[in-house]
C-alpha cells in the first residue's frame, strides 16, 4: 500500500508537466498538419484541425495550446528552482535547438537529397528533444541525482529516435486504416527518411539497436527500466 | 552617478523579460500577417516574413520565437520564485485568456456586425494584455509592493485600450507609408474597429481619456509616472 502510494505521489507530482510536454507536442502536429507544412487531411483518425474548423483556428490553437503548456508547467507544486529549470528544458526542447529547428530543417529538405547526418539531426531535434526532454524534466523534478537525469535524457534520445525510425517505417508500410492518418505520405513528398536512406530492414535494425542502447543507459546508472524498459520496447514493438 | 548606476542595474534586471515581452509580440505579428489569418503583405515597411520566406518558414519562425521568449524569461536573475510567476504571467497574457483569446474572437468577428463588449474583449485580450502583462511581470522582478504592482498592471490595461484604439483610427486616416503597413485593410475586412462603432472623433476622446487613467492610477498608487507618464502620452500623441 505504501509503495502504491508513493507512486501515485510521485505520480501526482508531475502530472503538471506531463500535461505540459503533451501539449507542446499536439501543438507542434496541429502546426504540421497545416497546408504550408505537411498538409495533412487526417490525424488519429479524424480530420485534422484545420480541415474542420480552418486555417485561421487551427494555427491560433496551436499557439493557445504553446501558451497553455508553460502556464500549467508554472503551476508545479516542486521547489520554484527546479520548475524554473523545467520550464527552460521545456522551452530550448521546443524551439530551434529543439522541435521547431528539425522542423525547419525537414521543410528546406523536402524534394531534396538528404544525407545521414541531416536525417539523423531532423529525428532528433524534430522527435528526439521533446522525448529527452519529458524524461530529463520527469527525472529533476521527481529528485533524480545528476546521474540519473542524464541517463534519462539519454535514454529519452535514444528511444525518440527508436520512435521516429518505427514511424517512418510505418508510413511506409502501413494502411492509413492502420495509422489513423494518410499513409506513403513521405514517399510521395520526397520526404527524408530512415526507410528512404537505409532500406526497409536496415531501418529496423537501427530502431531495435536505439532502443536497447536506451535500456542498458539506464541499468548501467541505477535507473529502474520496469516501466521505461517497457515503454523503450513499445516504441519499436509495432516492427516485429 | 549612484542614481543613474541604480537605474542601470535595474534596466539590466528586467532585459530578459522585455526580450520576453518583445518576442511574444512579434511571435504573434508574424502569425498575424499570414494569409489565413490578416493576410498582409508589408509590416514595418518592409515584407511581411511569409512574403519574403514562404508560409511555412513564417509559421515556423513565429513558433521559434515564442519558444525563445519563455528560454529567455527563463535565465532571468532573480529568485526563482519571481521568475516561476513571471512565466506564468507571460504565457497566461500570450494564451486563451490574453494574446490569442483575443485574436481568435476578431477572427470571427471578421465582416460580422460586433457590439461594443466584444469590441473591448478583442482589444482588451489581443492588445492590453500583453502590454498589462509587460507592466506587472517589470513591476514585480523589480520588487514592486503588492499595491505598486497592482496599479501597474492596470495602468498597462488602460494604455493597451489607449494604444489600440490609436492604432485603430491610425490604420483609418493614415497612408502605408506612414504606417508601415497596409492602410484602410480593418475598414476594407470589416474588421471590427473603435472608429467604425463610435466615429473618429469619439474613439479619439476614448483614446486620451485611458491614458489619463492609466497616468492617474500611477500617481494615485505612489508609482513614479515620469517615464511611464510619457509612454501613456505616447501612446496615443499621433493623435493630436
Amino acid at each position: 500500500m505504501a509503495a502504491a502510494e508513493a507512486v501515485g505521489a510521485a505520480r501526482e507530482s508531475v502530472l503538471d508537466a506531463a500535461c505540459a510536454i503533451e501539449m507542446v507536442h499536439c501543438f507542434s502536429l496541429v502546426h504540421d498538419d497545416l497546408p504550408a507544412i505537411d498538409n495533412d487531411d487526417l490525424r488519429r483518425g479524424v480530420p485534422t484541425l484545420h480541415k474542420k474548423f480552418g486555417e485561421a483556428m487551427a494555427i491560433l490553437a496551436g499557439d493557445a495550446l504553446f501558451a497553455l503548456a508553460f502556464e500549467i508547467l508554472s503551476h508545479s507544486p516542486h521547489e520554484p528552482v527546479r520548475v524554473v529549470a523545467a520550464l527552460r528544458q521545456l522551452s530550448r526542447a521546443s524551439g530551434t535547438q529543439g522541435l521547431v529547428g528539425g522542423e525547419v530543417v525537414d521543410v528546406l529538405s523536402e524534394g531534396r537529397a538528404v544525407d545521414a547526418e541531416t536525417l539523423r539531426f531532423i529525428h532528433s531535434h524534430k522527435t528526439g528533444a521533446l522525448i529527452a526532454a519529458s524524461c530529463e524534466i520527469g527525472g529533476a523534478l521527481g529528485g533524480g541525482s545528476e546521474e540519473q537525469v542524464k541517463a534519462l535524457t539519454t535514454y529519452g534520445e535514444r528511444i525518440g529516435l527508436a520512435f521516429q525510425i518505427a514511424d517512418d517505417i510505418l508510413n511506409e508500410t502501413s494502411t492509413p486504416e492502420q495509422l489513423g492518418k494518410a499513409a506513403g505520405s513521405d514517399r510521395e513528398r520526397q520526404k527524408a527518411t530512415y526507410p528512404a536512406l537505409y532500406g526497409l530492414e536496415e531501418s529496423r535494425k537501427m530502431a531495435i539497436q536505439a532502443a536497447d542502447e536506451g535500456i542498458r543507459v539506464l541499468r548501467n546508472n541505477d535507473v529502474s527500466d520496469g516501466f521505461l524498459g517497457e515503454l523503450a520496447l513499445y516504441s519499436v514493438e509495432r516492427l516485429h
